[in-house]
């Protein structure tokens, strides 16, 4: 075993407690990544709440983070010690089913591993994550990170970025199609940047004017204030896709209700059971639709998408020690767009 | 104004009532249609017991039938006195929407005009269905009936055909393809018929095992048990397309579960409001999806596919009549697959 220095959240706490920790000795195909930045996602605060079941004690946070590799296992092909690596929500899986067989380990029928509060598949420890300066992860489960992104501001592409990436791949979104972006967070704001990149028109829906602004700073062309009666009815029917961000519970009609034929409304904020009325599915042969993160396949895709047009998050980057802030900053919606830590605080001894 | 004999309900009866209706005079551009055969469907059950709002007296119900041209309006072109035509669930739209100019009449955004219960757009009146001896409908919505097809049989294809159609094409089902069919009734046997045409493997789930040699003898590949835990756990992430037929509410987990990556569960059966478990969408990026009938398009396409490959449906064909007999025992689900009334014995005077 060897040791890192890592933030972990007890029973439920934000004011999380710089702590000790145990990674593996690496395994012939695993690489050691000294994580320089990793972002705070929304699922971080559901996980330390604990919104499924009682909050854990030992919770260490964090499944979008950049770094650079410091050591490899013999059996590693591809990677060099001082390379920069990018490292998403997910760390292991079968390789052998029909999801991993098609690139998609992200929804692996044997249980994939995330990569915190997963279980390993080698020794059955649980996983702890990214809000830490070391972690050993599979080579397979490591992604280059491009030259041309700034590390800070790409590590919530290891999350936000795959989890809108993949809907819109999905839904075919290119040059003519008409995208809504429900929710301008973290999640929200990559939705935006991808979508305007592969071409389509973007809307951002937003219950208030006060946003139109920063969606049209993010490459949007227009933003729709969803409690407009007016601009409502002239939506009905527009959009090709509309990616619902939102991370609270919420009625989705009004998003159906804006579907074009064989449109689809695409939730991954909040993918809780709903109420859903079929009646305003079937006029239009409209869709639902909910993802969760992505593959191998297309987390490497969307990494070359964003170099290639230079596509990072919007970030605050704060020192790792101010996570308890950001994390509660995070819950009232004061950030613009991600968090992001920089963990190299860690490297300095406590002196008290 | 002219006269028919029509079949008519009162107050929610199915017991329905032989009466003289009126028509209309044919407009420059309508077809006056002798009813040859006129299929019993399940929503005009729904119709005549008022699911929504309260039953209707005067109800002529009646959305799929097949007869023969008698008379033509002055500026009608492609039909002539003696054509056999088909007419199916919707006689008008506006025309000029985004809809009706994709050829997705049924979707008209300035409302559609249903085959019975609907508003006329010229005179206002409402319009009454195909359970009588004429009817008086705009060229543009009657169907050349194609010589290969049965006149009787082919009656459901104008519902129950187009229903299945819709979807089986939206998720471009075609060889390969893994289709299952949930209900094994009027609408579902046909989704099972042109599964099968279009090249798909198709499995007919079932509660129980009775309808397997049924399901074979549809062309189905198989029969699913869907009360055998096994067998259900087996079908978990098989299919591409879940065609749910079942007019009941019910559950959606399940068929859910059935779904592969990006497969679409497609509820054309009880299109009512219903609890969905998003998290089960998530897990393979499925897609949840709802239809109702066709427009002029796609109805034409579907005709012709019927034609080349010998598709009508599995009919039991009784006097009209005997209308309260057949809407009785589809109550019941006591018909495979599809009555259908001959309207002939209209044309014979009450002796009474």
């Amino acid at each position: 075993m060897r040791t890192t220095t890592a933030w972990q959240s007890n029973k439920g706490t934000t004011d999380l407690e710089r702590v000790t920790i145990e990674r593996r000795e690496l395994r012939d195909d695993d690489l050691a990544v000294r994580i320089d930045y990793c972002g705070v996602c929304h699922s971080d605060l559901h996980a330390i709440h604990g919104l499924v079941g009682k909050p854990v004690d030992g919770l260490v946070p964090g499944h979008e983070f950049t770094g650079t590799v410091t050591e490899i296992g013999p059996a590693v092909t591809g990677f060099a010690v001082g390379d920069r690596v990018a490292v998403g929500t997910i760390v292991d899986s079968c390789g052998e089913c029909a999801m991993c067989r098609v690139g998609q380990e992200n929804y692996c029928l044997n249980g994939v591993v995330t990569t915190y509060g997963g279980t390993d598949r080698v020794d059955g420890t649980v996983t702890k994550g990214g809000y830490s300066r070391e972690y050993i992860v599979r080579a397979g489960f490591a992604y280059p990170l491009p030259e041309a992104l700034d590390a800070a501001a790409a590590a919530p592409l290891m999350c936000a970025g795959i989890t809108v990436w993949e809907p819109l791949r999905a839904a075919g979104v290119g040059p003519g199609s008409k995208v809504a972006v429900a929710g301008l967070g973290g999640v929200g704001h990559m939705g935006v940047k991808f979508a305007v990149a592969l071409g389509a028109e973007v809307t951002v829906l937003s219950r208030t004017p006060d946003k139109a602004d920063d969606a049209l700073a993010l490459g949007a062309h227009e933003l729709l204030v969803t409690t407009d009666e007016e601009q409502l009815a002239q939506a009905s029917g527009r959009f090709d896709l509309v990616l619902d961000t939102i991370s609270a519970p919420h009625d989705l009609a009004p998003y159906i209700t804006m579907l074009a034929l064989d449109g689809t409304l695409s939730v991954v904020g909040a993918p809780l059971p709903t109420e859903v009325p079929l009646m305003l599915l079937t006029r239009g042969r409209r869709k639902l639709s909910s993802s969760g993160t992505g593959g191998r396949r297309g987390t490497a895709e969307m990494l070359a998408f964003a170099a290639e047009h230079g596509i990072v998050a919007e970030v605050e980057v704060l020192p790792s020690s101010q996570v308890a802030t950001a994390l509660d900053r995070l819950e009232r919606n004061d950030v613009r767009y991600r968090f992001v830590l920089d963990l190299a605080d860690l490297d300095v001894p406590l002196t008290n």
